[in-house]
């Protein structure tokens, strides 16, 4: 499902690879992704409005699903590409509706084939929106993006028993609603408490009537931290409370983990490459970590790999809001195409 | 969309309505109304089948959409037979899908003329599972039931900020799910300290993803007291509650009241009959107040009312494993059957 163009070269070398994602959340906004593949477009067409020569192939890259918004993992398609799933178990996701994601490649005409990925990366490079507040707040004009903080989603099913609403008197309820309200409270204080993000982004109710004392409440969790430890201590106390707020008013309850990433670096020599391009155009310049999951993320598994953010005003993504300011977008595609440019010319590959 | 049907007799006097409601909740179980209509059905077979000679015509009803699972607010059918509610507002109510209720009436056949409307109604009496685990717990063969108490249903409306679950630090979060948890936690404390029944049944949030702090989440909540005073006093500590959590976490939030009806008290002599009947029967008995609603609520507006309830195991309702034993149900149907029959005998009106 992945989009692909090409920007051929004599010389029969690796390609440096920019790109992004096209896809958002629902109600989500217009940069988040769309930045980034169109930035990368823009790349090109400079390059050949002044017909630059270059000895690498320049390849555009839309990954498709990079939001997980319709189809649970996120990231499936970079996830594909760099071998961290197999072709089956994608074509195998379903969305809510059941659909498979294989049958909807097809019914778009986006089913690819094999032959035609993308093979080869000298480099992958992503102009992304920060979708958070640190360089807005710091007045910084780029990121230089360190790494990406691991991450695990979670399904948390809370069984009650569903009974009427008026004659069940409050003590003999076994309300899903009402204790699965109670732990998304102490998963918010102890996300607090030991300093990681979690987030209940997703509930579902049955029977899901006013008339009815919820029977059953199906949650999402999505728990991220940079160091990957502390996030997988934090997540054992959360499934401990889980458990134990359950076991208090007699419900049952199950966690299951959907998807589980660990922190990535990126390599330093293209770190560093997109620092002292950014400092040469006197941009101010902040290294920062990223909280969001990016396809930068995978493809750093199979190449050198790096990400360049630029502000989001107050902080905002993932709504219609979503905003980053023009001067902003063209400094970073400026960074963006400096770098890929720069790369292109010259022989040697990055360790 | 009400059904009706009709035992004819030589005189010309008003009838004694029998029934209950075919509808359930999702989810629901095989006895909540459906008992009432089925030996309804019953009583009027038996005479038949006896040739008892009555002087009253007697008919059964079936109220359409008692539960108000898919159109709210519930009980509109007996609501506009007794004219609490206007032919047009309920024609215009919507379900989830936005269908209207007239159009899916014409859409099934069950658009009726006003001129088939029951009318000069002697008396009513519905059969009907308690639904609770009083009679169980008690041993007790028939609830002999005094009234309903009286209930509001609103709907609570959080609006946050929707914003990405990864790179959206905790502290700068308007999280709408997170602060409903504490509405829902509230809601719960005070029903418990003051006495009434309380249930937030239905919860909808946007944008519902994973990836997504929840910018918007919906609620309903559902109050019911036998004291009318005591049940608003309530009321107002929980909507004075949800405020100030609102304000204290700057989220907005707006509370609508969709639907209120106060206590009733069903018809002494109907309830006297009743009991009367039970311990002519040797049935043991105890008298006590509806926690649900019925159409007989709405009933008891035109026409002497009265309602027989019958055990539910484990006191459980609104759920597939609804039981009522068979013993229990001859029993609660040779009530309504005696009751019936002595109504339908005599010339005098019930004051």
């Amino acid at each position: 499902g992945n989009m692909y163009d090409r920007r051929e070269e004599k010389e029969d070398l690796s390609t440096i690879v920019i790109g992004s994602h096209l896809d958002t959340q629902p109600n989500g906004g217009r940069f988040d992704g769309i930045l980034g593949v169109l930035s990368a477009l823009e790349v090109i067409q400079t390059l050949n409005d002044y017909n630059v020569e270059t000895l690498r192939p320049i390849e555009i890259i839309n990954f498709t699903n990079e939001e997980g918004a319709r189809f649970e993992p996120p990231m499936i398609a970079s996830g594909g590409l760099s071998g961290n799933f197999e072709k089956e178990y994608i074509y195998n996701l379903t969305d809510q509706e059941g659909n498979r994601f294989e049958d909807e490649l097809t019914r778009i005409g986006y089913k690819g084939k094999m032959k035609n990925r993308i093979q080869n990366i000298h480099s992958y490079l992503e102009l992304h929106i920060e979708q958070g507040p640190i360089l807005e707040n710091e007045a910084m004009d780029i990121g230089i993006v360190e790494g990406i903080q691991g991450m695990e989603w979670m399904e948390v099913k809370v069984k009650g028993e569903s009974s009427h609403a008026g004659s069940t008197p409050m003590h003999l309820r076994k309300d899903a609603l009402t204790v699965s309200a109670k732990m998304i409270n102490i998963i918010e204080d102890l996300a607090i408490e030991h300093g990681v993000v979690a987030t209940v982004g997703r509930l579902s109710l049955e029977p899901n009537a006013t008339n009815s004392v919820p029977g059953e409440v199906i949650f999402s969790l999505d728990v991220r931290h940079f160091e990957d430890n502390k996030r997988k201590n934090v997540i054992n106390k959360m499934k401990q409370k889980i458990v134990e707020i359950a076991s208090y008013y007699k419900l049952e309850v199950e966690i299951q983990c959907l998807w589980e990433v660990p922190a990535v670096e990126f390599n330093s020599n293209i770190i560093n490459l997109i620092e002292e391009t950014a400092k040469s155009n006197d941009y101010s310049i902040q290294r920062l970590p990223s909280g969001a999951g990016h396809d930068a993320k995978y493809m750093q598994d199979i190449a050198p790999s790096g990400m360049i953010f630029v502000p989001s005003v107050d902080g905002k993504s993932h709504i219609e809001s979503e905003l980053t300011l023009d001067k902003d977008i063209e400094q970073g595609a400026n960074v963006l195409y400096q770098v890929t440019e720069y790369l292109a010319r010259f022989e040697y590959s990055i360790q």
